[in-house]
This record gives structure tokens, sequence and C-alpha cells, in this order.
């Protein structure tokens, strides 16, 4: 499996949102994240980078 | 490893531009494509959407 934990940016600390993310899709001014559980969360976020040998999606308001 | 496959959108068309991502971060008004393998790209674009398990990232001028 290839999913990643997913980190929102907020100034100088990067919080952990959500672990094993599948797909991130952009949804009306956020954007939808879905784990390979099937676990979803909404936020109001674009994606901003990301590290995929690391595992990692950064994320930012 | 976790690396994709990165994919521009252009309308209704998926256009391979770079495979074996590793990292994508923000430069100026687009994106810096870093492969596994140390090759870079420089696109005009966002990132769009992820779908990890599959392996792809889409990209959106």
């Amino acid at each position: 499996m290839c999913e990643a934990n997913a980190y929102l940016i907020e100034g100088e600390e990067e919080k952990l949102v959500m672990e094993s993310v599948d797909t991130i899709e952009p949804e009306e001014d956020g954007v939808k994240l879905t784990s390979i559980f099937g676990e979803q969360k909404f936020l109001k976020a674009v994606i901003h980078s990301l590290s995929l040998v690391d595992h990692k999606v950064f994320l930012k308001e």
C-alpha cells in the first residue's frame, strides 16, 4: 500500500490531521480526505506539498 | 518505495508529466517536481488531487 499521513501546516507547526490517506479531492472551498479505511474528513485547505517517499502530504489553509 | 506518477489535467485529458515522483513543492507561480531519481521539473500548476493507492498525483494549471 502507498498511503500517506496528512499534516496541516499551521505557522511553524505541522499538525497530523489524518493517517493512511488514500485520496484527497478538491471540494467547494477546501479538500476532502479519504483514508484507506474509508474514513472521510473535510478541511478548508489546499494541498501544499508532498513528500511521498516519507509518506507525507502537507495541507495549508 | 511509495512514489507516484504525476499527471497534468488539461480539459478532459490527463497527461503524464513525470513518473516516480517523490516530492512536489510550491515555487513562485508553480510547483517543482522531483523524482526518486533526482530528476526535477517545474510546472506552472497547483496540486489538484491525489489518489495514492493508485500512485497518482493530479496537477492543474
